[in-house]
């Protein structure tokens, strides 16, 4: 399974793409951050995020993007522009009918490091681990989508699993009131 | 000028074009509502959004998009998924080429009502009346919509002016210090 992982922003948007083997094996493929100039109209801004991320898509061809979801207990402007970019980057995932994840930061950081709350060093260490990579990835943006998709590969199984799960409950509550409106039927 | 409004919203994205004449004169073009299921994933509900978005922007050719520009203040996963179909939007318009404006809930109320804090009902009220409509625009993100569009066409004259005057006092700054750089020089 290709996973593109992305850490959206306006300032920096972090963006890796990752295939994920059999149990836990992990194979970085592209790792880069894209900027926009913080001077430049927002607009301008989400069209250089968009081309950028289009092209990562068309040249990679992942299964799925994972996407940090974005919290607003952060600096609101701030967030106000990571939603807008995580917002055309779905986008451009859903033209090409590629599906979309969320994971919470803290769930990123449990998935690489085992604790939810480590730091961005304990992130960027076990990131650089976990790849085998030869030097750190920089700046914590680039380790962040690196991260990102790592959390994807080892959480998918899981996600399968409970979506699978979901299913089977929703399909047996159906049967069982249709069992307990023919039963209502049959009384009358 | 033909502006487009949009109230952005997931389950609810309201959108108007008026044509602006001489003065406060205002003509309604069009309104409309995307709605888009809460139930279904997010970059789909994304995707309804931008193509319909898309479809009216190259159908009624608007000069200037604008945008209501969401705060934090309101429930924490309404304003992600506000900015989110806001960040789509502006997209739609910077792959055209089309100016984008933001402007505040109370900006657009103190225009069209006098009021910034005036309530639904009398935005609606006085969108009906300064549009000449026969009847009122429903549900209240298409009244919502119309009132950005003609918000924006009353402050455009006030916004090119401040422009106007930021780039000339840019430009006096920048002969300014030329002058005292060259008089620094012969002083030397």
């Amino acid at each position: 399974m290709r996973v593109m992982g992305v850490d959206p922003g306006l300032t920096r948007c972090g963006l890796s793409v990752i295939e994920g083997g059999k149990g836990r094996q992990v194979i970085a493929l592209d790792v880069d951050v894209v900027r926009t100039p913080s001077g430049d109209p927002l607009h301008r801004r989400l069209l250089v995020i968009s081309d950028t991320v289009e092209y990562w898509m068309d040249t990679h061809k992942p299964d799925v993007i994972a996407i940090e979801r974005v919290f607003s207990q952060q600096n609101v402007s701030t967030v106000m522009g990571t939603a807008q970019a995580g917002g055309v980057i779905a986008l451009a995932a859903a033209r090409r009918d590629i599906d979309v994840h969320f994971h919470t930061p803290s769930e990123v950081k449990a998935a690489v490091t085992g604790n939810g709350n480590a730091d961005k060093a304990q992130v960027t260490a076990m990131v650089t681990r976990i790849l085998a990579l030869q030097t750190k990835p920089t700046p914590a943006d680039a380790a962040d989508a690196l991260a990102l998709a790592i959390c994807h590969c080892w959480r998918a199984p899981m996600i399968a699993r409970m979506a699978a799960a979901e299913a089977l409950a929703a399909e047996q509550q159906r049967k069982y009131k249709a069992t307990l409106k023919a039963k209502a039927k049959a009384a009358r």
